[in-house]
């Protein structure tokens, strides 16, 4: 509950875009994933970048905490309040503000989603590249760094944002990077706020980077006889340095639940989908170098998926597969983990994963961005039986302990929110502290998205 | 003049590894630019990461500045002492830690140059892709956030170091980024200290990402009728998305020089310098289609240099364009210049400078990495000549002026240093006070390389 002084200078600036009401605060104390914490004190509509510096400046008045919010579709529990606070929902904030074909640019509110750009964009002949399956805000995606299928070629969030404007803790207005390709003026503050979780300020404007919509687009399935041999095919892929558009993999188990969910009749084995952008003729001489490495590892009948039809098919039933793994046990809730290791050590990381989850009585399949080093499982569980969901929970953090003795990190695009603040430190070591000294730099009430991210929160 | 106790302290710390000769001293308070400085108080000679923990402690104790040297290639003073300092060469520490192909990193100490890097690489099938012309040391690349004439394909120093081992002022040592191609866990420590030119630490390990050696490389030269179509050219090239490894941009004046200087016979009119890089079939794809468009802007007889002599002696001229540019007026020093503006303002930029340039009675030839829309004027003076120096500094601080009007940056690859400080806040506005409330939060005490990049130094 907000104190009356507070609640009274919130109404005066927000009369009409902001809602105290049960269930908009039980709506913005949701999550997809199974971390779950407590509800707002009240949820605001801010619709300029000067209602979100006055907005600032209230909360710093009140001592308020303030927790931007884009979709909803962090798996961290980034967007939700720990125990009070204001949410900021940016869903009003949501336009196109300027697309520059000529420099590759668009300039955007942080509340739009990557869909809707990609809609604006599909006359231009460019597009948005950074795809995390989720039709996740582009707030939000610069706040988490998110990434996706595509990432192996266009890069993530740190590489497709070219500048920011940000308010700060106190209200101040900053703007970052320059319209042009490379600076070497000063600290890179776009890459500091990109995946700063909102620990640092509020994303109030992006400029992102776009790419040419490829001229020749091929995709592939290729079905595998074992997981181990899809795996040593993607680290063969990329040591040849194959300029690979997509390149994920599927374990059985998510192939069994995507062709139930999605209408898809793919062979019951590890299956790669494989994607390639580029002239005819590069894409083309790509694909044979694919399909010799592939043959290689025992690949068979590659099916190319050459129709635009086709390919959305197999693309969308991708994007669906945590819904078709939710689906395949009717009433389970998952607790989606996400690591990311070195190619080299890609490998071990599955194929231990893979023992881990067998032996721990669960169901956990096994899908993921491979071409970086980015894995999922999707741990299943009934959330009514606390031993499932204890189970699971050991078995992610496992996975992640797993990924920093190979050398990985504990988050590859997911973030870290709440959910993995508890592995912060066994990844970064003193460098965590480093973070704890800069947020305090630039917030030192502890009023930007308190208890994520960085030590000593709240 | 250290005070005795400090200069005692440090001598039981570095005996042997030290100087304080005149000799040492001037040869470190040299710089290939006409930014000058005074002379740091001893220069000493790091071995290890527990040797540079060991100064910084030393210089919090003795509130004695450090800052750091690595080939002293640096153009806007970055490695000279204001007044007083030590100045910390890692010359000894130079060594090649660790190549792990599989991943396509390299662990190197930061005194290692680019080409000692490349030389070791040459028979692994990789190569390190940054290249600013000079043989910069790999630890002073970073610190710059240097990039050069493959940029525009590979990336600048931002996307190639995968991780820092960093030497904070209060002598803790940290490690940032992990072996996995990417990571949303926690702030971007990596980017922040790329680019900080040693003020918030001093890097003592950096690992950085490789890149495969490309199967077919084709290097072009081609003439255009007049400046404007070559940049008309570039924009183009750039905007139909082809992917230059190279596209490098040198006026008629740097082509004279350039022919004087490495004996070629390049004909009288401004030149594009490309190149591309893929599997044979891409790259005669990439040139039919990039002969179109230079042929549509009037290019005429492009030269083909296939043998790789006929490569290596081309980029070696652009390379010593500098020296070359130098060279073509005796005893002439120069005020180095470097840009970067949006594509779409690229032709106005180079428009604009050269007239301006013109006007001025000096001589200053264009050239640049075009691709990124970042380019240099080497504005050549009689250093005795305070009115010339004054003509061409009140130039270059137009260009970086004119620069931010159309969008732009005042530095594309050679960094703030003190050269620049007075435009960071034409530049950056409030963003630029957050830069020295982060260095203020890793630096308390101002003693990492201070007097440069942020505010209220020293």
């Amino acid at each position: 509950m907000l104190p009356d002084l507070a609640l009274a200078a919130l109404r005066a600036l927000f009369e009409g875009r902001m809602s105290t009401s049960a269930a908009a605060l039980a709506e913005h104390a949701q999550s997809e994933s199974l971390v779950t914490a407590g509800k707002p004190d009240a949820v605001v509509f801010p619709q300029s970048t000067a209602d979100v510096a006055a907005l600032a400046a209230w909360s710093t008045a009140h001592r308020i905490p303030l927790i931007g919010w884009g979709a909803g579709t962090s798996l961290e529990g980034h967007a939700l309040a720990i125990d009070k606070g204001v949410v900021v929902d940016f869903r009003d904030m949501a336009a196109v503000l300027d697309i520059r074909p000529e420099d590759r640019l668009v300039r955007v509110q942080p509340g739009l989603t990557r869909e809707a750009l990609n809609r604006e964009l599909r006359t231009t002949g460019l597009m948005f590249s950074v795809d995390p399956g989720a039709n996740a805000s582009l707030g939000g995606m610069a706040a988490t760094r998110a990434s996706g299928t595509t990432a192996v070629r266009y890069g993530t969030m740190r590489d497709n944002v070219r500048g920011l404007e940000v308010v700060l803790a106190d209200g101040r207005v900053i703007r970052t990077g320059t319209g042009a390709p490379k600076s070497s003026a000063g600290y890179d503050l776009t890459g500091l706020f990109v995946g700063s979780e909102g620990t640092l300020g509020l994303i109030t404007e992006l400029t992102l980077r776009l790419h040419g919509q490829p001229e020749a687009v091929m995709t592939a399935v290729a079905a595998f006889p074992g997981v181990g041999q899809a795996v040593d095919c993607v680290i063969a892929t990329m040591q040849m340095g194959l300029p690979m558009a997509r390149i994920e993999f599927l374990d059985t188990e998510t192939v069994v639940a995507c062709n139930a969910f999605s209408g898809l009749a793919l062979p019951l084995s590890p299956q790669l989908l494989v994607e390639f952008h580029g002239h005819p003729e590069g894409v083309a001489e790509d694909i044979r170098r694919f399909r010799e490495i592939a043959a290689g590892f025992g690949a068979e009948g590659l099916q190319w998926a050459e129709a635009s039809e086709d390919r959305t098919r197999l693309w969308a039933a991708r994007h669906a597969a945590y819904r078709a793994i939710l689906a395949s046990r009717p009433g389970a809730k998952a607790v989606v983990t996400d690591v990311c290791v070195p190619i080299s050590a890609l490998a071990q990381a599955v194929d231990e994963t893979r023992s881990d989850i067998a032996a721990s009585g669960i169901r956990g399949p096994i899908l993921g961005h491979v071409g970086d080093g980015n894995f999922h499982a999707i741990l299943l569980v009934d959330p009514s039986d606390p031993s499932e969901v204890a189970t699971a929970k050991a078995l992610a953090r496992r996975m992640a302990e797993r990924s920093l003795r190979l050398g990985g990190t504990i988050s590859g695009e997911h973030g870290v929110g709440f959910g993995k603040l508890g592995l912060m430190e066994a990844e970064h070591g003193e460098a965590w502290s480093v973070m704890g000294a800069l947020k305090r730099a630039l917030d030192p009430l502890g009023l930007m998205n308190p208890g994520k991210l960085v030590p000593g929160q709240p």
